[in-house]
């Protein structure tokens, strides 16, 4: 390797997958009255659904021998293991227990995503490798970031 | 109008709406062991869902006075009518009487919009209007057409 | 070349390019209410504007030798006199003399870029190649095919 | 709400929406010659226009009863009254009186529009909720960022 | 299945895959410089690549029983054994023995993927299933369809 | 120009080009066998390829007379000169003399392009002018951004 990679350098490398799922905003603490006025059509009996998109960011300093930050195909398996397998084609209030008792908002997603790969990557073996972003699309135009704050 | 239009021009006009629900693929005719060889995960007891891209093509002759095929703004009502209240935020398996006993697949929503929007169109004061093309995005990979044949 | 190519094999080759203009919808053989009842808010006095996306279609038999439908660099040539210097940062009701005295809807440019093109393509010497389809979007939603009919 | 939400949760909401304007690239202070050498064909006399796309991020607390940053409603109404009744089908250089002896640059628009939503997000009685980010893309290819700095 | 698939109704399915590959543009009946005057960069030495980016279309009836046109985990196998395993991450020049003596355009690719395919399905035991067109992006610019004419 | 820049305004400017070019991941100072392990097909012979999209982020102050951040001509020559002349079409590993003795991953690509632009950016006589970001997208679901740390 050449002298590019002789001082650290602290990449940010950002993965994208989409899940397919259905939810239903509805607080059960609420009257139905209070739902409809807060999440008006998204509060539905049956629930609707999204193609959700989520970016992933990771940050570390890359691999003088690899050029990489860290193994993709590692990544890939986490994020199969994780994420699709708990979410993808399924209906949110049904059939995730980490969301009973939530409204499956696009905001609790995240933040549920976040607390989720935070701590499977933080057990990896590598000093400097930190999730950076949780990102999410509901649809093309709405999106919600959390950074762990 | 200058001499563009002096001869007959025919165009066609497409437009994307997004719709999103949820749905469950299960034919009630089959057994739970042959709908989960047939529809793998998309069986799954409460449904999942998507963002619905729906773009719609109607052809015809540009009207020599307003440099239209048609009106976009009547075809934005019939749009908001037949297609966002019928489907956007619905359980296609629970909240749409026209798939009751269906397989709600993208091939079968495909066929159930055309021939809601071809009585539709049909009925308009237009003789050379008509339904061209109807093509439903499930994601962004799949997709379905369907022409009327 | 090997055999692929023995028999005459027809493509269709597309290439999108993007101008930004400027227009008003305004028909000045009719009345300002009239305009309005028509045209909405595209009728406002000093116009809008759009990012043009122009996907341009030719077809043809591919060439044995080449195997190119056509010259992609002189395929942009065209393209850069023909559509770019003509519509780019240009007011289409202004600064476009083939419009005037024309309504500039996305049908009427689809038209206009089909006879301008049409024209030009007809006098190369290549007897298989045409266009075979002149396709504007507006906006992400809007789109208007042509096809010479 | 389980625990998910017990801590705070900064989250960043993005909306995107649309709007369609004209603009000329003009310092009346500039001779004509040195605006064209600054702007070239933006600087032309008639204007041209753009599909600007907005994308604009709040950002707060997770409310603990909504599982929302900030109604999705209200923050609609917001860029509808806003951001698309002062720009959308408007000429930038005509028609906005906050542009007038501006030059339309999409720094200066992205400057303007964070002026406009910071005010109007200020007076909200939600100590957490805070314009974050104004970025516009004028087209696809080029993009604004602004962050109140 | 209630009524909507008592006709026939034959319906158009697209699935979109990527594939990574390399290539060189050079026809080795030709000079160097014959092959510059007609490729351009595209015949630098040791190649270059693209994302490309296949649309694949089948046609053919709605199956009254599963509202399929045809099985997609079976239409993903023949897509990973046809075109991933003999495209993706390969240099096109050198790794396909389908496009030894071929130049490696996309008209030719196009062709090529039509003929693979064309065979694979022409073999399943459906009378109505049909290739109806491949369709491939080298860029997000530059698209080539062939339909078997 | 009115008061809007009467105070310093930091902005972000963005400009997107792309450049399509062949890679192979392969480190020589390891075994054909430790290679397949780190880097699957990517290591593959004669390398494969992509359609790389840069996005390049500048920040600074607003200037007061221009309405720009910096010259959108100048910064288009750059990136002309400075990427694609040198990428654009090209094979990473064997054309490219920055980049010999490297793994060319998508980090050392975005490490690498931004100490090529820092540099020629710092050489410019504008105070407030300096590089952003480098980010890079080497497929639609993966990017790498570097802010210089």
């Amino acid at each position: 390797m050449n002298d590019l990679l002789q001082k650290p350098r602290k990449v940010y490398v950002s993965r994208k997958i989409e899940f397919n799922a259905a939810h239903r905003l509805f607080n059960n603490d609420l009257s139905e009255l209070e739902n409809v006025e807060i999440y008006g059509k998204c509060s539905n009996k049956h629930g609707h659904g999204h193609n959700y998109l989520l970016d992933i960011t990771i940050s570390g300093l890359v691999d003088h021998d690899t050029g990489f930050l860290f193994d993709l195909k590692e990544l890939k398996t986490i994020l199969e293991e994780e994420i699709i397998n708990r979410f993808d084609h399924k209906h949110l209030n049904h059939d995730v227990p980490e969301l009973q008792e939530c409204v499956p908002t696009t905001e609790v997603l995240a933040v549920l995503i976040w607390d989720i790969l935070e701590e499977r990557l933080r057990n990896i073996n590598n000093r400097e490798l930190a999730l950076h972003e949780v990102k999410i699309y509901e649809t093309g135009k709405n999106a919600v970031r959390y950074l762990g704050e």
